[in-house]
C-alpha cells in the first residue's frame, strides 16, 4: 500500500481512542515573525505526547494470538507510557525494559499505566538483547519506539490532522529523535499537499540525523548532552532513515539556549506546558535556524516535563 | 435592561476582539471524581486572563469625548494589562496607577501594552485618591477593576460561552476576588440555565466574600497572605456584593496547599499554565471543599504567573 494510505488507515484506526488535539496560535509570535504559525498541540494527547498514536496504531493491528501473548518494548520515556496505556485500553499485557538506573519517577509512571517494568544492567547487556530474550522465551511481540512502519504511520496522523484543520502550509517543522514522528509527518504532509516543505529539527549537540541527512550515510551519537531527552536516541533507524531521505526537505539544528527559550515562550506567552523535545520547532524560529515565512506548522510533540527540568529552564 | 441582557450585549460587543477560549477536560480528573468537569480556559484569553472581557466591554462603550480624554485605572495585576491592551486596540490613552513598591516586572508588562504608569506612595495616599485627582485634573474616565456593571457584564461572557458550548451544567465554580467575575458568571449561568448552581471560591486566608455572603454584611480583609494574588482585594464592591447575594448559591474556601496542588495538577496532568487565583475552582475539588457531582464547570480565570511563584509551587 502507498505510505500515505497507511497514514489514512491509521487515522481511522485511532479515531475515538486518540485525541484530535487542538491547533493553537500566538498573536505575539505572528507579530514578531510576520508569519502565521500553527501549533499542533500533542502535549494535550493522551499520556501527554504523540507516542500514543503510533503505539495504538501498531498494537491494535496485532493478531488475537499476539495480543494474548503480550507485548514488550524498551524505553524510559513517552513510548513506554504509550505502550502501557494502549495495553491497558486493549487488554494486552505489556512489559517495558528499562535500565536499572532509570529515574524511579519514570519507572513508576510506566507502572501506573499498567505495565510490568523489567530492569537490566546497561554495563552487562543491551536492551535489545533483553528484549530478544523475552521475545524468545515468552512469545512477546516487540513494539519498537520508532523503527516500524505501523509506528511511523501512526505518528504521521499528527500532521494529517493539522493539515485537515489548517488546509495549507508552506512549511512544517517537526522534532527529530529516532525519526518516527518526522518521517510519518513528512509522508502525511506530502500526501496532503506536495508543496509543503518539511523540516526536521534536532538539538545541535545531538545532530546525528542532520549529518545522516546531509551525507546519505547513517551517523550515530552516544548519550548526547541535550535537555531534549526525547531526542537522545543514537540514530535514525532502518525504516526511518530511508523515509527521511525521501520525504523530508531539510534538517536544522538548534542550541540548548534556543530550546529553553522556546519552552519559556510556550509557558509564559502561550500558557502551554511543553517538554524540551516538544519545543524544537519553535526553538528553530526563536534561534533563527529557520526563517519563518507564510503559513508555518509546528508539531509540539509532547508535554511531559519533570519539576527539576522545568525549574532549570525557569532559571535559564 | 435585565442583567442577563447586558451579558448578551457584551458578548456581541467583544466578538472578534476577545478570544472564544477553549473548553478542556481531564479524563484523569473525571475518573478520580466520577463527575464530568469542564474547564473554561481563560488562561488562553488575550493578555492571559478574563479581565480583557470586562475592560473591552466597558471601554468600547465610552463616548467619543471620553475616549479622547483617556482612561485611568488602579491595579498592579491583570486588570492593568487588560485596560492597557484594550486602550491600544481602541486608540484610547490609558493611565495605570500603581504603588511605588509594585514589582518592576508588573510595571514593565503594563507599559509594554502601551499604558503610562503613575506611581504613588501607599503610606501617604490611596490609589482611589490619586485616581480621583487625575480624573478631576485631566478628565480621565475611571475603569474600575470590578465594581462597575459594564465590567461585570463583560466578565459574565466567560460563563455564557461555556454554557453555549457544553449546554448543561449542574454546578459552576468561579474564583472570587472583588466579585466581578463571580457575579457576572452567576448572572450569565442563571440566565442560561436557572438550575445551575453557582459557587464562588476564595482562599481560606482571604475569606471576606465568604463571610459577607453568609452574614449579609460586607466584610473586609487587609493584605491577605495568599499565593492567589488576584484575590487579595479587600472586599466585594457596592455593585458586586448585592449581585453575589442575589445570584450566587454558595461560597467555599480553599487552603493554600489545595491551590498549589491544583496549579500542579493543571501543569503536570493537563499541560496548562494557570495562575494560583485561576486554579481556585479545581482547588475546591482537590481539597474537598466541594464534592463534584454530575456536570461541573470550572472557570480557569487566568495564566499569568511569574517564575518565582511557579518555582515555589513546583517545590511545594
Amino acid at each position: 500500500m502507498e505510505l500515505f494510505e497507511l497514514v489514512k488507515a491509521a487515522q481511522k484506526r485511532i479515531e475515538g481512542h486518540a485525541h484530535v488535539t487542538p491547533v493553537m496560535t500566538s498573536r505575539t509570535l505572528n507579530d514578531m515573525t510576520g508569519a502565521q504559525v500553527f501549533f499542533k498541540c500533542e502535549n494535550f494527547q493522551r499520556m501527554g505526547a504523540f507516542k500514543f498514536r503510533g503505539a495504538f496504531n501498531a498494537m491494535s493491528q496485532l493478531t488475537e494470538e499476539q495480543k494474548k501473548r503480550g507485548v514488550i518494548t524498551y524505553s524510559s520515556g513517552n513510548h513506554a507510557q504509550a505502550v502501557a496505556l494502549v495495553g491497558r485500553l486493549l487488554g494486552i499485557r505489556t512489559v517495558v525494559v528499562m535500565p536499572d538506573n532509570a529515574p524511579v519517577i519514570k519507572r513508576e509512571a510506566t507502572e501506573a499505566y499498567g505495565a510490568s517494568v523489567v530492569g537490566y544492567n546497561p554495563d552487562e547487556t543491551t536492551r535489545e538483547d533483553i528484549c530478544r530474550d523475552l521475545e524468545n522465551r515468552h512469545g512477546h511481540t516487540l513494539v519498537p519506539p520508532y523503527d516500524h512502519i505501523n509506528i511511523v504511520a501512526g505518528q504521521g496522523t499528527a500532521a494529517k490532522e493539522l493539515l485537515d484543520e489548517v488546509e495549507k502550509l508552506d512549511v512544517l517543522l517537526v522534532p527529530c529523535g529516532g525519526g518516527g514522528l518526522l518521517s510519518g509527518c513528512a509522508v502525511a504532509a506530502k500526501g496532503m499537499q506536495s508543496t509543503c516543505r518539511v523540516i526536521g529539527i534536532e538539538p545541535e549537540v545531538a545532530d546525528d540525523a542532520t549529518k545522516s541527512f546531509h551525507t546519505g550515510k547513517l551517523h550515530t551519537v552516544k548519550n548526547p548532552p541535550t535537555i531534549a531527552d526525547g531526542t537522545r536516541t543514537p540514530s535514525l533507524g532502518n525504516v526511518t532513515f530511508p523515509l527521511v531521505l525521501e520525504y523530508v526537505d531539510g534538517m536544522k539544528t538548534v542550541t540548548e539556549k534556543a530550546i529553553m527559550d522556546a519552552v519559556k515562550f510556550l509557558l509564559y506567552r502561550m500558557k502551554l506546558v511543553v517538554e524540551p523535545s516538544g519545543a524544537l520547532g519553535l526553538a528553530a524560529i526563536l534561534g533563527s535556524s529557520v526563517k519563518p515565512k507564510g503559513r508555518v506548522g509546528i508539531v509540539l510533540s509532547g508535554g511531559n516535563i519533570d519539576a527539576a527540568t522545568m525549574k532549570m529552564i525557569l532559571d535559564s
